[in-house]
């Protein structure tokens, strides 16, 4: 632990305009995830940077409405001060490479990273739309004790969490 | 994948409203995450629950100024509605197990998680405040071919990125 020490206020100047911009999944195929994150979540996709020398490609996903007019430098620096995305690295190459393992999702051993959560106005009509494109559900939401919370799975394994403001209130409010 | 077919426009009115709610991450010990999220990184304790019967707590932190007035029901529905918010959870005991080995930082195999990235205004002047509280970097801003951004460690080993909207932009365009 370190000795320095800031006041509220000192720690509140110091990491003013600070943002949480981003989460970042490695994906398998864009092929597959780009649709589920733009079509079954309803993200836009914001950004798309292709790193040639290092085979990767980025892409940037949220609940933005749309990408302001400008310039490429005008949109990424607005890009890059957005709230709440979802970064999806693309390694090429894994989406046809037949040894390819597969991500680990942090939820069986070795556990780390859980999952994302989505805010939906109705768990249930999310979950019965979901149904509809195949999502794979790791809890719909009358399965287990904790009612109106679902769980799904995006292409790749990641668990993403449905819950709703009322919903979970309602869990916690009963713990 | 799924036959299901909807417009943009049946897209963007089944999914209005949904907020990316929440990354969780499982932390060891919050005696170390919480002054990490909170001093270091300068975010706030929005929530914290406590189930007893499962023997966990979650701590949901994010830049907001600060809860609003209320009774628990309407924070709590406060919370769950805010974009972009840390949930880090405790199963308890972990902090006093010397067996347990960790988390699992998604970085090296099996990989998947990469990390969570704060935009922030200076890439140095937050790096050299970060040093100040002894904080563990995976890469200075000047390291490697990618200047003006880094990568930290959090208390769990979690990787995150601290960036500036104009250094990425700067790197993004140079590709």
């Amino acid at each position: 632990m370190s000795s320095y020490n800031e006041s509220p206020e000192e720690i509140s100047q110091a990491t003013q305009g600070y943002v949480m911009q981003q989460t970042m999944l490695r994906i398998k195929d864009p092929a597959a995830s780009l649709p589920f994150y733009q079509d079954v979540l309803g993200m836009k996709l914001l950004g798309k940077y292709d790193f040639p020398a290092m085979q990767f490609t980025l892409y940037f996903l949220g609940y933005e409405q749309a990408l302001p007019e400008g310039d490429d430098k005008a949109k990424n620096d607005w890009v890059f001060r957005r709230p709440a995305l979802i970064e999806l690295t693309h390694n090429w190459g894994s989406e046809k490479d037949v040894n390819f393992a597969g991500y680990h999702n942090g939820n069986e051993d070795p556990r780390g990273f859980g999952h994302i959560g989505i805010s939906v106005p109705d768990v249930y009509a999310a979950s019965e739309r979901f149904a509809k494109y195949d999502v794979e559900f790791v809890k719909k939401p009358d399965d287990g004790s904790m009612k109106g919370l679902a769980f799904i799975k995006d292409p790749d394994g990641y668990w993403i969490e449905i819950l709703s403001a009322e919903g979970i209130t309602e869990i916690i409010l009963s713990q």
